[in-house]
């Protein structure tokens, strides 16, 4: 199966989309916690990550009452679950370019690099898992990661093409 | 407090080394599984860290078939455990300096950076309240983070004098 690009594209069914969107509809209806709840495992794993972060770093509030640290949350889930839909009905993850590019800027300069993508893939898996245990299942796991890697994979492309022409 | 050789000494109680040495008697009885979650954790959340193990590298058994790695992993733990032992005695921890040399030298030459021992630390954690549920609590926690930390500590000054010597 090709994509108008000829890239490989990825296999995504509805029924996996569906695990994704579902899920983050219950999750949404406490969208602010849910985010916190997510990036303070991601701290919780790796203390030292919150030095990657500028508005932490300058920030004058703890953790979990900054507002840039719930918003940072808020659009990896809804990217997340926004590649979800674009892999089931295009088979490729497709983040608009201007915004593809700021991303990849920003995370290249903050210093982020491929293993951070991991430790955000644990966490948002378990911070899920914790969200909707009675929807939890092996395949919503598994329909998350790889919306979560194929968003993550376009974010790292565009990093290694600006790492590469500086 | 200061210990023999003028450093600050860490107060670790009779209680904390309690909680750590009783935990592990009840682990020790399953040390090989208990060993392999306790790596298979750290490469659930951090796939690519495999990659810093030769014995994995060029492993033609599966992870869970390694006896490496279950050995590597039982070293963690006795000395985490023996870090405790040392700490409530002496206020520090204290690696014979031939074998520090050798494990400064192993890791540093592995890849091994300070990021890694943070994730280390919460799979070690992490295994050890599945490991003892009905035995774990904050205090348990602390004590075995308290023992892992200084044991990780020793581990980091010996890879920082061994790279500013190369």
């Amino acid at each position: 199966m090709e994509n108008s690009e000829g890239a490989q594209a990825i296999a995504f069914s509805e029924e996996q989309e569906a695990l994704v969107v579902n899920s983050w509809n219950v999750m949404k209806q406490h969208a602010a916690d849910t985010a916190l709840s997510f990036f303070l495992k991601i701290f919780e794993i790796a203390p030292s990550a919150t030095q990657l972060f500028s508005f932490l770093r300058d920030a004058d509030v703890s953790l979990d009452k900054n507002p840039k640290l719930k918003a940072h949350a808020m659009a990896v889930f809804t990217m997340a679950c926004e590649s979800a839909a674009q892999l089931r009905k295009t088979g490729k993850v497709a983040v608009r370019e201007t915004t593809l590019k700021k991303l990849g800027a920003t995370h290249m300069n903050s210093g982020v690099i491929d293993e951070h993508f991991e430790v955000v893939k644990f966490a948002l898996l378990e911070t899920i898992k914790d969200a909707v245990p009675e929807m939890w299942c092996p395949e919503m796991k598994d329909a998350w990661g790889q919306a979560y890697d194929h968003l993550a994979a376009a974010m790292k492309e565009e990093m290694k093409l600006l790492s590469a022409s500086v």
